[in-house]
């Protein structure tokens, strides 16, 4: 039984709040509810959080290695293309993690074409809407079948 | 008659605090006053806000929708060139805006000659110091005379 | 009840034969025994080609639209990078489909982080070894659901 | 009392003449008869020329120097991104000028991006129609009260 | 019954009066002269311009529309790497055209291999001597007969 | 008399059968047909070859060198932007040979606006729809008249 | 008798925290302890500040004016790679820096090898470890001796 | 006693067919036989491929590893500069190889100056004609000389 | 005994008309006055055009070919830089020229470094002045006495 | 006890010799004195070399590893940008060097960021004059405090 | 009365030497000789170096500034594109100095055309042959008449 | 009977001296030995010359021209990627050279991917250590055989 953290960044609050006509009802804490329910069928912990803060999302992942997190889903939004001090956060505490984002970030701007965290992440998953979510919690579950989480205080 | 925003980046707390006989001593405060002058001539409401922190003016972008603001004039500063989290912001609340500066960016650093902002706004206007901000005020008027802001609550 | 198309690009018959203590003994029988399970699973059909010429694979995708193929999960591995026929197959037949791959492509070779296929795919997933073509799979389970195949011949 | 000169590079003198019910009917003229009544408010003298020859409009800024003209306003139009010799022009008089555009350059093609005369330019207005003249026009009277023009012969 | 313009940029009144010997002693009056021919044959009035000066090929243009040219020949020859004023007009004024080139352009200097008018034309032909303006004559009577001009004045 | 080869280049194929209301119902076929009309009115012999395999390309272009071909007009399509040794097999049996494109390459995605093929042809026509085949095979026509091809076997 | 400010940027807080078998036991309070002593045998004030948050270092540079701070000592850490906004806040106080860091940034990626500081600072020290700290404030101390810091309100 | 793979990259069948005045007589199978008198003094079995088609060049290399190969002399002809497809056969059987060129393709065009099998090759030879081959083969005798080839089945 | 003619680019009419205590009173027909000195005494023709408009240059120097023009020195100025019509002309007519200028380019606008027709000119000189103008007249009589001018009309 | 190599690149025996009233009277002699303090102080030998010739700085590295100096401290001068030679001698003797400049490289011109040293140095000490020295001094016995230089000859 | 200071880079000294029917028989000593002659004229000293070691020439223009050289005429030849010490050089003697080649640099290969020097330069010289040398001597002279040399020793 | 000049750039000096269980104890005089050898074997002269001096390289080069040296084997070392003194110098003698290295130099630093000989070499080996001599100088006894040095002085 592992312990996982979803990390969502800046503007993804705005998730189903607007023209939902259009972009859809699911709103942030929906997602929230279906990884949840995805953990607890698997055994698992799951602790979420949502951030336009660069430094909370940074003072979470410290958190995390102190909670002894085994595992973490980060879509690092607009961040994934500026922010080397949130890829550092990860790198620097050494817990695995997978990138992933409700959009296919390789057919919009170019700018978006980079990111900081792909190079450094077990895998990167793209383009799914709210299932790129689902499947970065599935390739977690795998990952953590494959390499026992180490004992923690025992 | 609408509601207009206007956003100060980084460091621009610090107009005329500093060397005032050389960079004059017309503060933040000063510029605020006249641009609410301004506005009250035409009927609108004016809220400001300065912020050193990027969440912070996220946030506020977000609350300026659902306050039904009608238009933002924003002068990023230093997050103009590094901030694709504020861009997304702007596009994601999907609230018109113009882009202002103090200086003219194109006779300063290289990599000042880039702008997250600039493509996705109404229009950029910048060198005319504290003018800057009033220019773009004038065409905020003019973009909320031409595009009537949607009746809410009614 | 879909049909759904696997393409493995050059090399990958390589899998499982070599090193096996190193790389691992499952081969791409495994791989495409896998996902033909979870195809059953879900009542859709399952086809697979690899094959380390180009041409067969775009052969195989013209084919796919004459018999009604309705997604296709590809690993253009190698072809990735070089083969702008193949997207063209791709884009011309405009059956929707996910790239995926073994490795995390981001974290290899500079020439390996442009894709020629990344920006009209839904979506990418890589990184998870043999587990993205499942989460691939899932993924297009689930464009299907939502995106009903058209009906042909009736 | 000043002198100012109002430059429209080539093509502006297509303005409103084509599919009105689109583009709108407002033609050059239009937009210097506007400016004209703003000038004869300041007490400014106001001078207009479009041309599409880039040898008219040096010879013009050359003349400008002649006849004591105080301020330019010039919207460069393609010679924005292409125009060496009239940059040179406008730095060889030492007229002080802001340049404007009426369309926002920054979301149009990528060669509109650069242009050889912001960093030399008092300052930028773009995106705002003709309204772009105007507030270049404000910030030209804001110029020339701060910086009183030099007496001439007198 | 249409109304075609074929326009000659700079240097080109330099063909055939050099070195006959060598570059052969076809003049652009000979060229002019078969595409009148080509013309006559189909029905169509064909109208020509060679000159050496941006702003006189731009006012053709300009004058194009007025007098209801239904399509555009134009080798900008120097002009094609370098002038955005003469792309400019003709976007502005919303003609279709071919891009012709007697060199093959590609086989020359790197700064040749970039036109401002390639993207935004119906099509290009270079690299066939005078047979270039006759090729480009005949995409014009093609796209005429598919493209049946707006009846002007009726 | 001579010899022409025309050979197309991957996926065009497709040519034809879909959504021919959007498309257009011509095929390959029938293009090939116009070209063999116009071959047997000139007097001229007309191979052909469409194929999605690179040495199937190369090879017929080889054996083309022992068949006596005189002229070659080739589409190579996706292999435009990739193929180095197809450019090579084309040098190497030193056939002249004029490149053509059905889009305008140069309004489409930039990896399409290189050629490895243009500077060693004799011109390129592009945009005209099956069009273009037709311009470049008269390019051929007016090639031979002006080289008249080398006696063989006499 | 002067005043140094010594600042610590994101993730600097996790030193000698992990693994302390291989990176060693040294805290960042160990460092700050060092300097303290360094600068109370050389009669000078010092104060700190660890933070992860990109506006509370700006913040703390905008109140080291205030306070009379004679030189900074600033090890950005990420930042030093992304934060224009930090550069122009040491810029706007204009308070002399020295830019220091613990690895050689230019034996790691590529990104790291770009600093927003480095010309501005007065010097750079990189790739001592916790000795990049004290060779910093070495070069505090020679820089105050030469530059006799301005008497402040006396 | 060991077994050596020679492969010939695309259009190299053309070898001493044309122009042989210029170009010399000497054909593939002429080089052929030349490394295979020089095998047969070594002791050595010497195989052969040239082919056009990428695939089979991966293919033969596939079943090298199946047949014990030991070393690989490759000419990839164009297919250098294009084909990761290739370069990932040769890591993936993980056999040492030899990289050779009969031109210098340092001093042909630009395109060439890459090559995607240099830096995994164990060297590299070019610009000596056939005797390219020669000597890449005696750098294949003189690597098996120092390490030794591994004991297949037994 | 030979004609020479001397072409002056855009704005170099300002010559010595601004601020003459500090940029000398030394105007272009001063210059134009020394070269005809020069030419005198070495009993050749001198011909002189200062132009603002690029086409009137081109037209020029078609003009010399015709009056049989042995030499030209030219200062294109802004033109330099941006001018292919006028590097055409100059390669069209085929006579050799030097290229000048006033300043030194190369401690200029980096725009300013590359130029449009110093590849094909006989040889460059800048950075002197008008003294540039003088020493580019030397290496034209040189060239004239080594390169004996073709007899014209016997 | 150790030796240290201090070794002084081109133009860097020109300090203190050109308008000292300007750039100080402080000579290289001066500084070599307080090293050689430095070092006695710590019981350290100390050698010294300025060449403005690249083989000699080489040569001076090679004997310092039979010398058995155990740290060296470079100021490579202008050699910095240009001698991967010079570079090839510090790594191909493997004894540690710290790189300083008296000057700030970064804020000088672009060619001065990159060198040649950086990333196989220990660190880089750069902007301080001649306390840079020092500083990497410190440095050096630092380093050499941790890292017990091996016995030779014993 | 002045003293110039001619040097002359790496190769020169096979000026002349090789294949004298085709380059010419001009020495570097004849071109020395014909310097000489043109400053005895004029009543200047002159010195001269040709070197193809850097140092001799970096020491050659530090003992230049001792013996109070007025003025430098340097060929830095190959060094032209590669010696920052040479550049470092001249500019800490701070004499002034013009840059001239024998060869037109711009039309040779890439590489050449860029210069360490030029920016640096009074002014540049370049494609006159020998020619070069006689007319950045004659620029000398115009610069000392204008800028008196600096009175030594009185 | 030919002479050839083996030459080893700076560093080479250091072969076979450091660590030699990991680099093996083969001396740069060990590979002159053997190459010596198979020069005797052919009846060649063979002279050597190691240097760290750029300069001491090209005077011996120049040299060669004067002693009729018929072939050139260089491995310019860390000259490779910045001496174009030393290519001037094999250009300007116009001896043949072959360039080669021990190492791969392909699969090293970015930096050593170019190289200023290449182009210009008859052909290149690298990677195979010392062997690399032994098969340039095999390289040069076919080019002798084939190109049979002119006759000096008789």
């Amino acid at each position: 039984m592992a312990t996982i953290l979803v990390l969502h960044g800046p503007n993804l609050n705005l998730l189903g709040t607007r023209e939902p006509e259009i972009y859809g009802r699911e709103t942030l804490a929906d997602i929230d509810q279906k990884l949840m329910t995805l953990c607890l069928e698997r055994g698992h912990h799951l602790h979420f959080l949502q951030s336009n803060a660069e430094y909370e999302l940074i003072d979470r992942i410290h958190d995390a290695r102190r909670e002894g997190v085994n595992f973490i889903v980060i879509n690092p939004a607009a961040f994934t293309h500026t922010s080397v001090a949130l890829r550092d956060a990860l790198a620097g505490v050494g817990i695995p993690f997978v990138e992933c984002h409700l959009s296919n970030v390789f057919s919009r701007e170019a700018f978006r074409h980079h990111s900081y965290f792909s190079d450094i992440a077990v895998g990167v998953v793209c383009g799914f809407g709210s299932q790129s979510y689902e499947l970065a919690l599935q390739a977690a579950f795998n990952y953590l079948d494959k390499n026992k989480p180490e004992q923690k205080h025992s």
